[in-house]
């Protein structure tokens, strides 16, 4: 499987929400090497806290396959799944999960905690990481940054009116 | 805050899910002692691996509310949340959850662990548990007696035909 290629159409999809102003994060599912499910962060926009590059992947997934088990599923996410999304990945009995950067403040495949690889649980996803670390990494460090200043400017201007 | 009249409204929507073949589990949501938010499982109906009840309600409440944040609601739950349903608890940032019974498969609530009193996320949930325990119990052991039975029906009707 080539995993550069996949993160690649997953950083696509990251780069859809940073077009609208959203978090950028993307995901795809890949499935007989064939995309069949693509995601990207909708959470402001549809103010929907579900609304998660993952979980919108896993449903387009499911709705292709017509089940809603993705046993034989690769997904590629460009930042460490949280609790949510690792459960969903769980959920939909997912293989293997492919991130790019790591959540230090909430990820849950492998930072926080490893949800995908909990023995209690009736599934467990193999996990790879660092795919295209620096592309996935670097996306989110310039959007928060331009957030930053675009916040800074606006107090300005507030504040000189 | 009247639990048990919130719990038989998630006991009511768990009825639904029984009436089509579904887990019977169901779910409610509170904003200043009105229901804003109703879902019960369907995930075989819709082959949606993310169809939970809490799910559906956590949509159906931040709909009505027109935010993804729901700060100041409880969600009633007949079945401890799976991980999948408590991250979706901590994203949209519920205040309390009121659960019915235990679930010692998946139970990411205090069961197996507690993911809604983790520290490390930005974001902690109160529990509180056992709120018409037996009813929501004997809900879900009745309906899995009865798959059973229905199985080994099925089973002896294929070896005798």
């Amino acid at each position: 499987m080539n995993h550069e290629k996949y993160m690649r159409a997953a950083l696509h999809e990251a780069e859809k929400a940073k077009a609208i102003g959203e978090v950028p994060i993307g995901a795809v599912i890949v499935y007989k090497d064939e995309i069949i499910g693509k995601g990207y962060n909708l959470r402001e926009i549809d103010q929907d806290p579900t609304a998660h590059a993952e979980i919108i992947a896993i449903q387009e997934a499911t709705d292709h396959l017509g089940s809603w088990r993705l046993n034989d599923c690769v997904l590629y996410v460009t930042l460490e799944p949280c609790p949510m999304c690792a459960g969903a990945i769980i959920q939909s009995r997912i293989a293997t999960v492919v991130y790019g950067t790591t959540d230090p403040k909430a990820g849950c495949a492998g930072t926080l905690m490893n949800l995908l690889d909990e023995p209690r649980f009736n599934h467990q996803t193999a996990v790879i990481s660092g795919v295209l670390e620096e592309e996935c990494s670097s996306m989110l460090t310039h959007f928060f940054r331009e957030l930053r200043k675009e916040k800074k400017r606006l107090k300005k201007m507030a504040s000189e009116s």
